[in-house]
């Protein structure tokens, strides 16, 4: 019987990094495929690391005073299209509804592929006065993206996400919440997932459709590619002008708002695995992992283990832990494979000898080393350990991100880095869009951002020769 | 500046209630209109409600071991004609997605009117063994129905729901499983929303498209029409045999699978606004109200006030109260006539003669009754209050729903109470679909369900004069 179960065995990272992702991604049970390319299946366990996502950046959000609310999933071609920059964005990628029961719509309507067009619609109805502003919304659903390629949480036609609308009486204060926002995602990705991120302005090639200047949290993978893990917009009035939402100033007289979004999706998912997984499959951090602590009674049938793991799991719960117990008939191995497949951080192990030593055997799913752990206190004792698995993870991540970001002073530079090594190159720039699209031509690399922490690296641009007016990162991204 | 605020008036609910429910709905800003008609906005306020109904239930649903999972939102036509009866059901209703990008598609796809058939594919990739089952399952999403009328939270051609759906070893499981989740509707209405709910099964005329048996549960709303609170549908192996789904079992031959599904949706805040609310507005359940107690700090500007009302708000937070505070320059008036319309439980005032005496003085909404309450232990009396009015509000929706259903002996009778009152009238029923058609014709009222608590009313089918299998329920529904 035991029998029935295996865990499979999955491809080295080091041989196919992405045969080894999509591996970690059906076989820890993340995700399954749809008939329809491109739309896939979030399972209980990739789910429940988005409800953990979910609830904290939730908690932060209302802590800063914001809304949810749900706004229709439908958008009239009309008013998408009344903001030129941004439908000419989207508009190749969009879905598109045409039929309603047996009947040919006057008018196609797109599935939302986000949702600027909606909110200013709502809010050139709900906005007024400056009494009405800060308006602070926050909206969970899911959008949808035709796009041509697909791989799990990275680029789905559908994927789940969040997207921040906010208003304010001026741009300051909306600069502000771009800024504020963008640190809530850079924090919470530090604190919970473990993961390093270089702050930053995108280029003006690579903002958001529509936006006057986006800011992003950028990361590292294993594999040394980028990964833009959140964004947050300034929009200043762009898109108030063209939706004609006007409030009553303090001077009484008609004024435009300032507008920001921002937003993160389910690709955080993605970046958690390729940011810490392994050759025996994922590895969550603790903050988000659905199950923290593994309970797994060795020589269950002996008298009184059974009894003596689920009191530890009970005395876990009981503190806060997320844990759980396997009590089914597979061997210690399948368990021992399984869980770290799954990546649960902790696999706590109690059997005939441990109980005579008032004691369990813990081993981290990080290093896969086991410690004894007396019973007495064993709740403080699991909970130091998770946040020292934490600690780890995130000083792992920090230091590969050290390690593979170089700083190169000519194109030819920057060509060898990416073909012998790969990671984020840091050149001057001299701030022109043909020096950047010359850049990805002869490198293969997109502009990352232009980081906050500026580095003197030289005067010139290493494209053109001409001053240079900022420090940049390049990189290959996902 | 204060004047730039007004509570407007609603209509009288005993006047016009299809009017007065519109105007609570925009009034109290729960829903916004969108340009397409039959979409709504749901405006902070309306979903913060929905985020406590959801808080609410899926404690429940995990409590009982169900896992959530997100689906697509798109379904291949040919996926959604596997199941007959279900397709027949839905086909009319949906919306047809055509065109992705700026491609035909060669297969147009619906936007899920429900998820059964995407459910059930991807069942079938994942249950094998018996060791695989139960599957409990459930998804919090939205889902659309392309209706030809329209109206806040009642019918929307989009709205927000949970759909469970699980799949049993045995009928005799799934059959457990469809009772065991409504009754935790049932109770989930009679705890948290204040709603009593007759239950029961829905005749085959009135069952889910595709179900062998639909269970309800019904409530009565303050005009006397019904409402469907939520049903669980037990389906038998009809869709796994549809979608050949099987899995082997202890004696190693294939069976297939025994499934149910079961939803409510955010029609139930159509039913909270419909049963407890007055021609003040709103009357918010505690248990579901985003703010169950507004401070108020009166004559604000005297030494002492505001510091004593923020206190006191800080209080009734730290106690686990959902408080908050109007500081305002708005008048008294004012925000007693807003905090009515929102329908805030508790409005707790304090003034200078209140810190004096050391009390405050805490008005209802249910009764609109105030009553001085001392500051010391105040926090307690605050909860003690919050269940007396949960209780109150359901005590009332009961006597309304007693009052309002009425034993009926013949077709006659059914038509004259339905004229000259209204409710629910119960009548002995043969069980033949006809009668059910006929009583509709001559009475335009629909079968509601077969309560499980049955009463013996006579021998007889009133229509047809048969003898009678079962009592029956008829009403005018929402």
């Amino acid at each position: 019987m035991a029998k029935d179960k295996k865990v499979e065995q999955i491809t080295d990272m080091d041989v196919d990094f992405t045969q080894w992702y999509t591996d970690v991604c059906t076989k820890a049970e993340l995700i399954d495929y749809s008939s329809i390319k491109g739309m896939f299946i979030y399972r209980p366990y990739g789910y429940a690391i988005w409800e953990n996502i979910q609830n904290a950046l939730d908690r932060e959000f209302k802590r800063y005073g914001h809304e949810n609310v749900y706004l229709p999933m439908l958008i009239p071609e009309s008013l998408l299209q009344k903001e030129k920059d941004h439908v000419e964005g989207f508009a190749p990628e969009c879905a598109w509804v045409t039929m309603g029961g047996s009947e040919e719509l006057e008018e196609r309507y797109c599935i939302r592929p986000t949702s600027e067009t909606l909110f200013c619609e709502h809010y050139k109805n709900i906005i007024h006065s400056y009494r009405d502003l800060p308006k602070l919304y926050n909206q969970w659903c899911s959008v949808l993206r035709w796009e041509k390629t697909s791989r799990p949480f990275l680029r789905h036609r559908e994927f789940l996400w969040q997207e921040g609308h906010t208003m304010h009486e001026t741009s300051q204060e909306a600069r502000e919440e771009t800024q504020r926002m963008l640190n809530v995602y850079a924090d919470f990705m530090r604190d919970v997932l473990a993961m390093p991120v270089v702050k930053g302005r995108k280029t003006d090639k690579e903002k958001f459709n529509g936006a006057e200047e986006t800011y992003t949290v950028e990361c590292m993978m294993h594999d040394k590619k980028a990964l833009q893990g959140g964004t947050s917009h300034y929009f200043g009035d762009g898109f108030a002008r063209a939706f004609d939402i006007t409030y009553a100033g303090r001077d009484n007289q008609p004024h435009y708002p300032h507008q920001t979004s921002w937003g993160v999706s389910t690709r955080l998912i993605g970046g958690v695995i390729m940011t810490h997984g392994d050759n025996h499959g994922l590895v969550l951090p603790p903050r988000v992992a659905p199950i923290q602590a593994m309970v797994v009674p060795v020589a269950m049938h002996k008298e009184g283990v059974l009894e003596a793991a689920r009191a530890l799991l009970g005395r876990l719960q009981a503190a806060g832990i997320r844990a759980r117990i396997d009590e089914s008939e597979q061997s210690m191995g399948w368990k021992a494979a399984e869980y770290e497949m799954k990546g649960v951080p902790l696999r706590v192990e109690i059997g005939p000898k441990d109980i005579e030593n008032n004691q369990c055997c813990v081993c981290r799913r990080d290093t896969r080393e086991k410690v004894f752990v007396p019973l007495e206190g064993v709740e403080e004792t699991v909970k130091g350990l998770l946040d020292d698995l934490h600690e780890s993870l995130y000083q792992r991540a920090q230091k590969n991100l050290e390690e593979h970001t170089h700083a190169c002073h000519s194109v030819e530079e920057v060509k060898a880095f990416m073909e012998n090594e790969g990671g984020f190159a840091k050149t001057m720039w001299c701030g022109d869009e043909e020096c950047e699209v010359r850049m990805k031509e002869l490198c293969g690399v997109t502009s990352r951002c232009i980081p906050f922490e500026q580095e003197h690296l030289g005067d010139t641009c290493p494209v053109c020769g001409k001053p240079a007016k900022h420090m940049i990162i390049w990189g290959v991204a996902y």
